[in-house]
């Protein structure tokens, strides 16, 4: 291990626990101006504030690795596919706790998660993200329409559960233009993340089923003891 | 096969059929509490007593199978997922039927299930008794609820196989929110049980189509005869 | 060849074109029994008379061919599964023309269909044979009774294709115990039935695309002409 | 290469961007006589008549093709599926970018896209056009029609999109038999493709996965440095 990755490991140590705390921040000044749309202005603003500052935060921190790094630019975005989707959906943060807790665990010598395991994580963490995000976006455009089916942030997001698993009831969906969009970007991403968390989850299952198989040998029947 | 495992399977062979019959009860003690809503309230009681008492005989085989074994704690829970599902949820106890049926066959020196139809076996029934579950956890939130489309248990199994097949025609829908939990709950665990399902069948039906052209050789044409 | 296995091919061959009749004669007096409700009885009575024959026909066949193999009883289900599920539900019989057009490819020494286009060609057939079967099904519960939403055949075939897609849209939907029932039918076999029809195609569009791959030399630039 | 496949190289060269602009004009003139029906019969009548040039455009061009190969018809057909399938659906003409981009990547000797990719790109690019062609068809039954709950573009598209991910709220759907017809082969052909979408999205995120994998040594470790 070189001096440049040795001073990106530092960077990338030192800022862990800030990027974490941004990431939190960004979510929650999301999520509260709008649940809070009956707070007064100022809050309001505050919560917009913070929700711009915890993205500058991710974007200062995305340019200087891109510069630690010594890759040109175009390079840098191609190998690091991950960092540059949460700089920009910075909701999907939460993602690096499964590089993270991976990370800890090969440190401690520990087996890593498996192949199946790490992309459900993956897959599975990123759908839980999306669809409250979009519960909160839906939610935003619709609680004031005429005609809305969407009147209450848990009405959003018992729309976003039903949508993920393509159930699709139908008792409430979205009304606005701005909804819909959001609705539709949530089916697109969604459902092929959902897919390969089931994709994953079947071939985990017959993984399993097959390593048990291996196990027992033939002579290992119970009544032959 | 050692000494240890010699008494734990004496005392599976020995709890076997008691387990079977807690199961049952189990399912038909909180069966009965919630479709026989408007029986005396000692009835109820009873019914709860049941449920309470079945779980109660998982509790302690869990912990005395634990004990037999010799194995810390959490390595025997990483070691027996199943049946830990089961002490959790014991409505999933007929799951264990898969695992009988397959230790029969096998002591009758017969071909045991294949590979995807035991994962069809597991996951199919899974989903079943989660769906029946569902229906009646759903049915007792939802039956005297203001506005609520699911009005009989009738409605509700019509609404668990909606769900289930992801159909979602939405003509009954839970409108409560312990309904609405309860239904997120079934769409995450079935519809990836249901995936694996679709998964082993569909690789089922191309095995066995591909052993069909290899018992059939190229000499086999009913012409050449 | 043996002389057994002789005679079962001359009896296939003769019974061939009686029963695609027969299997037609089934589908036919089912669906003008449903559809002309309106008809006097009598003819429904001489379309039920076709539809009992047709089947009686398919039993005599199975029975016989059971007697010509010279296999126990069991051995003859096992081994004969195609057949056996036919002689249940004779409107699935238009599967075995699938069987014939291979068969009759192998005899010119053509190609005969590619695994994944049998699967898909099999499974796509039948659940197309199901789906009208249970539109036929649920229109004949559905069309008098009160506060149905399936009013004519074609609502009942738009009900059958949104199901099948798992779309489920809801704007008509079962509302009687045995229209529901035949839909739960249909959404447990037809979406087991599409799940392989959608595997194998994504799997042939795969293998598809590999042998382009190969069939390509690297040399095979357009501009390097 | 022979003198042929020269002749046939240089027709495609020539006739590239005048396709190109044959296809867009098809789609364009669809879109406007469909969308502007409120524009006078001349301004129609026109929108038609560049649908049918765009089209001839296309059927001029798969018979030179076809004679300049030297090919007989029906081989011809078997070996140009995508090219066939152009003719008689010149609205997936776009789908030939992806054959482009493919080949301008090979001239430039940079990695072409992978398999997976590959799929995705053809099969999603597939289920785009064929959603909004039918979003568009769906739209021309609907818009006028008593009791029709698809009454702008907009909600035809939305209805469109939850058709295609299988969500199928039904707030809209249609309710005309050519609409009817129209939603149904957008579910048979959408969902397969969409099906192969996903399948390959799944296959290529644990691609990916197994990569990276590879390319992190188990030296690689960060506390190790």
């Amino acid at each position: 291990m070189n001096d440049r990755s040795q001073r990106q490991e530092q960077w990338e140590d030192r800022t862990d626990a800030l990027l974490a705390v941004a990431s939190l921040a960004f979510l929650a000044g999301y999520a509260v101006r709008i649940l809070g749309h009956d707070l007064p202005q100022v809050w309001q603003d505050v919560c917009l504030a913070i929700t711009f500052a915890a993205w500058a935060v991710f974007v200062v921190d995305y340019v200087v690795r891109m510069w630690l790094s010594g890759l040109r630019p175009l390079r840098f975005v191609r190998s690091h596919v991950l960092d540059t989707i949460v700089v920009l959906l910075p909701l999907l943060r939460p993602l690096r706790m499964v590089t993270s807790y991976d990370k800890i665990q090969r440190r401690r010598d520990k087996a890593r998660l498996t192949l199946y395991v790490r992309v459900m994580a993956y897959a599975g963490l990123s759908s839980l993200l999306l669809g409250f995000a979009s519960a909160l976006t839906v939610y935003s455009y619709e609680y004031g329409a005429p005609g809305a089916t969407i009147r209450t942030f848990g009405d959003s997001v018992w729309w976003a559960c039903s949508t993920l698993s393509t159930v699709g009831y139908g008792d409430v969906s979205p009304v606005t233009p701005g909804g819909r969009v959001t609705a539709v970007g949530l089916m697109a991403c969604g459902l092929a993340l959902l897919g390969a968390v089931t994709g994953s989850f079947s071939s985990w299952l017959i993984q399993t089923f097959t390593r048990e198989d291996e196990k027992r040998p033939p002579g290992d029947f119970p009544g032959a003891s």
